[in-house]
């Protein structure tokens, strides 16, 4: 886990909310106030903590994030937003800043009150114990992820390098509408806010929106970006030159997190990764990309590498984009099973090997007109269903 | 499996399609002509056999159906296509009738050509075999179900007494839109075609429409309804009186075969009865109902008898329809868990005690209205993995 831009410092504590000594309360700061963006859940259930941010960003900015995991705060009415605003309120005291200036995201259960006096310690230490590394903070936002998912880009803006810096959780409830499970980036760029924001959605749409675990969208899903302008840059804005690498930059970031959050979705021993070209337009293929990835009978082939490129074709029928099935082409791989309408000759034993690593490719190639998208997922395993299972208990 | 209504017989043979020695063809047959009737997949992949069966029924009428499974027949181009009207050759010619008399019905893996030998040497087997009986059709249907699926259902039209009757196979890639895996009805009562076109549709809708097992709709779902009229009563039409009962026969039988459908999902070992009143209408209801039914959380809670009713308010707040979280009531069997957008105060040993038998009742009231819907869904299991990493192979 690469340090934090100049400006930023991370947290840590383990608070006992869900079990003793596992990190699970976070703190991201900047020194300097940020221009601040963030998209959100599409779930008609949008969790407390979310509110209470969305309040925040689109009140004036926000340049720090309190996070707890092992419990969402989610449909629990009124006295979950008071907890989340207690969250707030702490957090700030703490750092020194107005409540204003804290976002609150939370991960877990859903339908449990927190457990406010641990929370409060929690993060009253985390704030002890703030410093420019960010492996503690990425720990302390996972649930059931098995591993951290972070990354660092850097570009040159108005002759200043500055770092893009993100870090993500993902795992279940995976299936992101507008917002991902939680995600934060923070860079020590100069951003003018309306570009950030425009920013932030639009590559949430080509990145986290193109992933799915289960097809279950989160209440909690959240995305925010903090710019502390620390670099010194001219600010970065929608018509500036800098604009292009700048927004490569953020993308980049977001799509590493996006293939992680797939990656490591619940149970998973495969990322699915599907691409899809010639589709009338970037929606249809979108669509099409993530209908397949999110099928049940193509994760659980791709789970058993059964080459069954049948069901690719099927779920690319029920995604509800228009084409002519008479002219697709799918590969496994690089192996073409399917054209024209009718199976390819291929050999089933490279079929199957094309499914064999731990990641897998499909392509679709439409003839429909210029359309092209990518989305990710994961296979369908006993693990999945063993953690699901049992999750609360 | 109840006997045939008067003037119907059917027939099974073993043709080897996939194993040798397992039933996987069968026909279907009126003595009389009938009204026919047919509801097929929304699937933008439509199979060769559906595309032909439409085809005789849109045209005149059938008062056969020749099926077989171990293969769907789809994704096969225009030799799918020539081989599913032989089907209907060859079964035309053993029945002695015109071959836009008959329909014809796959199901089995998608992708693959049909082995043309044995299955017209099977279809001439099941012609031979004909007889009331029905328990072989329905075994000859099936796939990865491990059970037939049939019943009866009597009334009385115009003073002379009918019979509807109806098998179905389910099992995987099930999630019908106008018209599921495969089912067939057979009544002696006279019926008016295009009013039997509108009453399968309608009831289509409310049953088979509301089934989910795994979120894949199969490019092969089909209904078909055949009225042979041997029972001599006026034709029931749309205004008759008789239309109330006749209806609610039919409706009666699929319903049924739809519950019996998602109770033999793939791997299940519960079925999951979800039911939402007071909703803004019913079309927000059955949405809201089906992504109950259809989260993969959810499913994989109630195989694990945890009484996660979370997941349940955020599907219904993924389900695309309107409401407020905040005056919805949840029930797990008759225990409210979650009430006024708030968790309630349960017993979570009663909770769970919910989630312990074959069938689990999932309720949610809402005060948006007054629409209502049931729908159908089974638990995510280890065996659902089993099955679908391996089907091909």
């Amino acid at each position: 886990m690469a340090a934090l831009p100049e400006g930023f410092s991370c947290g840590a504590a383990a608070g006992g909310i869900r079990e003793e000594g596992r990190l699970d309360v976070g703190v991201l700061f900047s020194e300097l106030p940020c221009a601040s963006a963030g998209v959100y859940t599409r779930n008609a259930v949008k969790a407390a903590p979310l509110l209470v941010t969305r309040e925040a960003i689109e009140g004036s900015d926000v340049r720090a994030v309190v996070t707890n995991s092992g419990n969402a705060n989610a449909a629990t009415g009124e006295r979950g937003i008071a907890d989340a605003r207690r969250m707030q309120e702490v957090a700030a005291e703490a750092l020194g800043v107005g409540a204003g200036e804290v976002a609150v995201a939370s991960t877990g259960v859903v339908g449990e009150y927190l457990p406010m006096e641990r929370v409060e310690r929690g993060i009253m230490r985390a704030c002890e114990a703030l410093g420019r590394g960010g492996a503690g903070f990425a720990r302390a936002i996972l649930t059931t992820d098995t591993r951290t998912k972070g990354c660092v880009a850097r570009c040159e803006v108005s002759g200043r390098d500055v770092e893009v810096w993100g870090v993500a959780k993902g795992s279940g409830m995976i299936h992101p509408n507008m917002g991902t499970m939680l995600a934060f980036l923070a860079t020590d760029a100069a951003v003018e806010k309306k570009y950030l924001q425009e920013l932030l959605r639009e590559a949430t749409r080509r990145t986290f929106n193109r992933v799915t675990v289960d097809g279950d969208t989160s209440p909690n899903d959240m995305a925010i970006a903090l710019a502390n302008g620390t670099a010194g840059n001219v600010p970065v804005a929608k018509d500036s030159p800098d604009h292009p690498a700048f927004a490569a930059a953020v993308e980049g970031v977001m799509r590493h997190l996006a293939r992680e959050i797939a990656r490591d979705g619940e149970g998973a021993t495969k990322l699915i990764e599907v691409s899809v070209e010639g589709a009338r337009d970037e929606e249809s293929a979108a669509a099409l990309a993530r209908a397949v990835a999110g099928s049940n009978l193509v994760k659980a082939a791709v789970f058993g590498e059964d080459a069954n490129w049948g069901r690719v074709i099927v779920a690319m029928g029920y995604s509800g984009a228009p084409f002519d099935p008479g002219r697709v082409e799918i590969r496994f791989g690089d192996v073409v099973v399917f054209s024209g309408g009718e199976p390819a000759a291929y050999d089933e034993a490279e079929a199957g090997a094309a499914l064999s690593g731990e990641e897998v490719r499909i392509s679709a190639r439409l003839d429909e007109g210029d359309g092209s998208a990518e989305a990710w997922g994961c296979d369908l395993t006993h693990g999945y269903v063993e953690i699901n299972g049992s999750y609360r208990t």
